[in-house]
């Protein structure tokens, strides 16, 4: 039998794949799971949004432009001019999901053998496309002691080589529910310009931003909009995980010509999930409201609730709908496996994300777990007294 | 200015991309174009499958399993084992399109600077997916005198080196519309087994069979099976390519595993996808009666029509929609072009691809061009029309 491939072998499954089965098992065992693990919103897809695939009246579902249709794209822009970011659709291409978005800039902009620098916890599917695309992650650890803030940008000045071709941030931040400030934000856009270096950002929780605070966009650094990606989602801005449409923009006029390459030789974005992010540019600002209220009040409760638990800090997350928090635990992969497995509280238990899978450094994230709080009200309330209990009775609790 | 990728810059957008400003600019000019060059048919996506979309009610677009909805994946299994082929749902991971089960089966079985064997002329976009996996093409040419038929088995022995991994065949085959016989197929498969490697297959067009052939698949192939790779997509067989919907199928356990953990990376394919896909399993024998009557109507047309003007040799294909023809001229590329730019008869001009974008060779490719009969006969009677008159004037005649 021929051998797979050096690059199959060597990307990880995440922890929380590796935990799958043994909630499968807990479930078969009679015990519900509380999953506070999973990005995957509770909330409902716009009506809107539903109806125009439902009354979709196409009799050939058939291939879009590569870069996605021009309405959509024309849509789009107009979305991004209301929130003050400038551009026209000639600057996007409608990506297969923001997953797509990435592994476009990973591949246009990135030779193999090339480093991307991202700070730590990341999102772990990063890996999974730095490996795909032959790009080597260098990450940079932030402190859940200073609630996940960009790291000390001398930290970055360290980690640059001729190598270095690029910086990638989350913002708002998956895992850590961490939202940039504007000061931070100008501060990645010197090093990217002093270096000349390309600036990725992930802006798929832009909406999810809580306590009066503004989502400032790396589309705002004009000084540097040659080296600027940004990278897009409709998964969880209208709660349409599954239609897998993101889009790929910069003004940089070349990169977007060499993405749209790679995104012909795929031939277009699915055209369903087109049909419903257009019409989701329509949904009524109703119900962003609700969502974000419905957020605000959970996280208000998580975050209260869990640092109440004794040994627990969270640190309050200022978008997003993640925490990092820290436990008085080993290892966080056995704890999370030890709670599907051999735990339960009035046959309940609770899934989490060890956070050892966002971050790259070895025997980081051993004590700390990324928090959803993707469920209603009642359900986290359940959820952080399974965990509480947990606490008291796992066997490598530390303190 | 940071620099664009290496690979960015060595993919070359195909032939026909390079003509769709020269389309559209003839468009602009009044004159109707036939549309010859591409893919996309205009039959009817089934009802029964349009119909799952419309009527779905679901609240919450969501994210799918990995590798597909289960029930998908077991109605796709039942499907296979209808036609001969022995698989179960846990051998198939789907797709977002075929596209990206080829991209699966570069990325998970082959190492950068690994070289995959290929026939010419080949899919174009294998280029591109080959450049993004850092994959070398290494092309055999098939001949239009034999109808484009499996070149000979000691060319395939010529190119193995210690860098081949894997041979990709597309059967029925996009461009040429050759279909491989089952002694054929069995040949490749004895070379695949003397020199252990992967044989991936890209059976997309497999309802496409006409004058009662049968399709062998490499699924047959039970001696080598943990080598074979079948790509598969349901853009063709259901005119649904924009559902972005396929299939990467396996009997190697660890191919399997290897490959989801890619797939897990971009999170799922399409929901609403695979919600037309799973109810296109019930599409009705009738559809597809009618949908090869039609194609063999124009199959028997357009090779008949094309083979009576002097100077052009078409040979006939025996499966898919496409085949690729001798025409007496320098530069197909140039002709392609000239037929937009500066070429009408009855205010009507033709869109044709030139072959040159199918032959990783250089300098093959310039006396012939695709041909994808997806059109009604009529519009196929005046696109012949057209190209006879052109190829009376055309300067760049060669005989």
């Amino acid at each position: 039998m021929p051998s797979i491939s050096e690059r199959g072998l060597n990307t990880q499954a995440s922890p929380i794949r590796k935990l799958v089965p043994f909630a499968e098992q807990a479930k078969k065992e009679g015990k519900h799971v509380y999953h506070l693990n999973i990005g995957q919103p509770d909330i409902k897809t716009p009506e809107c949004a539903l109806n125009a695939v439902r009354n979709y009246k196409g009799k050939v579902i058939e291939y879009s432009h590569s870069a996605g249709n021009e309405s959509y794209r024309k849509g789009l822009a107009k979305y991004y001019n209301n929130i003050g970011i400038d551009i026209t659709q000639n600057d996007i291409i409608i990506t297969t999901g923001g997953s797509e978005a990435i592994q476009f800039g990973l591949l246009s902009c990135m030779n193999p053998g090339d480093e991307v620098i991202i700070p730590e916890p990341f999102y772990t599917n990063y890996n999974g496309f730095a490996s795909a695309a032959g790009v080597v992650v260098k990450p940079i650890t932030s402190s859940i002691e200073s609630g996940f803030a960009l790291p000390d940008i001398g930290e970055f000045e360290k980690l640059i080589t001729d190598k270095t071709k690029a910086i990638l941030i989350c913002n708002p931040n998956n895992p850590t529910g961490y939202l940039y400030s504007k000061e931070e934000i100008i501060a990645l856009g010197e090093i990217v310009k002093k270096h000349d270096l390309f600036l990725f950002a992930d802006e798929v929780y832009r909406e999810f931003v809580y306590d009066g605070l503004e989502h400032y966009s790396v589309m705002n650094l004009k000084e540097i909009e040659q080296n600027v990606v940004l990278m897009d989602s409709v998964s969880k801005r209208y709660s349409a995980c599954g239609v897998r449409i993101g889009a790929f923009i910069s003004k940089n006029k070349i990169l977007i010509e060499t993405a749209l390459k790679f995104a012909q030789a795929r031939l277009s974005p699915p055209s369903y999930g087109q049909i419903l992010g257009e019409a989701a540019l329509e949904t009524p600002k109703a119900y962003f409201d609700e969502v974000y209220n419905e957020y605000i009040e959970r996280r208000n409760f998580v975050i209260d609730a869990l640092n109440k638990i004794d040994g627990v800090m969270a640190p309050n997350p200022k978008g997003a709908f993640y925490t990092v928090i820290k436990l008085p635990i080993d290892n966080s992969d056995r704890f999370c496996k030890w709670l599907l497995s051999d735990f339960s509280y009035k046959n309940s238990t609770v899934m989490l994300a060890p956070a050892t899978g966002f971050y790259s450094s070895d025997k980081h994230g051993l004590d700390e777990v990324r928090i959803a709080y993707v469920l209603k009200i009642k359900d986290l309330k359940n959820a952080v007294e399974v965990l509480e209990e947990a606490l008291k009775v796992y066997p490598g609790r530390t303190n």
